[in-house]
């Protein structure tokens, strides 16, 4: 019993939700996703974010070059993300989804559940000049960079 | 606040016990790993197995190819490796170990909690002619690709 890969637009460009590739089985469900076909890229990196107090916020920056791609592992958290002109506000559900974040998108994550954990990949190592941590900067630099969508918060 | 990624040799050769990497913050805690340094390889897949009845296993079958490393993302679950002479059994902690697991090494997964979600990065696609699933078919692929420590369950 399969239930396959679907990827849907959303009201941020280059933003998508992604439906995982499900497996049922009497022994247990599986959820799959194959990086560079289901998921936009190759991943370099992966972390997990947890024991997150709920009132607290994570994430709240974008990248210049880096893809990232979340998937809410268990518990429940909110996902917003921004381009300067529209924004998306995503409830993932665990295991099953995923939203993919290009480059110039600004992400930030709250309302953690107790127990909640993410999991993000990232196509690139760490690097510190990668991040955009100032909505200030994000609005000038996605505008130098071509946005035309931009606009101040 | 880091923690360095950390690794230890286990029972069976090629079988490594990671502690990765862990950046305390007031905000919620991240532990992370980088592909084809901290983890020995670039993955091309991910899958999540969940829902698993506490009775049941899962995994019990060796890669031709394909080198996997296992995280438990919530909850707990028993892994056991063998290689057909030497086998060990991880009771691996949440978000902040893992377990890699190379080629012509027999694993399965067990003892899931309820809750529990187990992560697995795989460095190859699905492929079905990949997996060896009768640990009599196994023991004797390994002694034909010459091992020496096989010897029947």
């Amino acid at each position: 019993l399969i239930k396959p890969h679907a990827v849907k637009k959303t009201r941020v460009p280059g933003v998508t939700l992604h439906r995982l590739r499900r497996v049922h089985d009497p022994r247990g469900n599986l959820c799959v996703g194959e990086f560079a076909k289901d998921i936009p890229f190759l991943p370099r990196r992966f972390f997990m974010v947890f024991d997150v107090p709920n009132a607290k916020h994570r994430g709240e920056h974008a990248h210049k070059r880096c893809h990232q791609f979340l998937v809410c592992m268990a518990g429940s958290l909110s996902v917003q993300v921004k381009d300067g002109a529209r924004s998306q506000i995503f409830h993932l559900k665990p295991q099953t989804e995923g939203v993919y974040v290009p480059p110039k998108v600004w992400c930030s994550q709250y309302n953690f559940r107790p127990g909640t954990v993410l999991l993000v990949f990232a196509s690139a190592f760490y690097e510190a000049s990668d991040y955009i941590r100032s909505y200030e900067d994000f609005v000038r630099f996605t505008a130098r960079s071509g946005g035309t969508r931009v606009k101040k918060r």
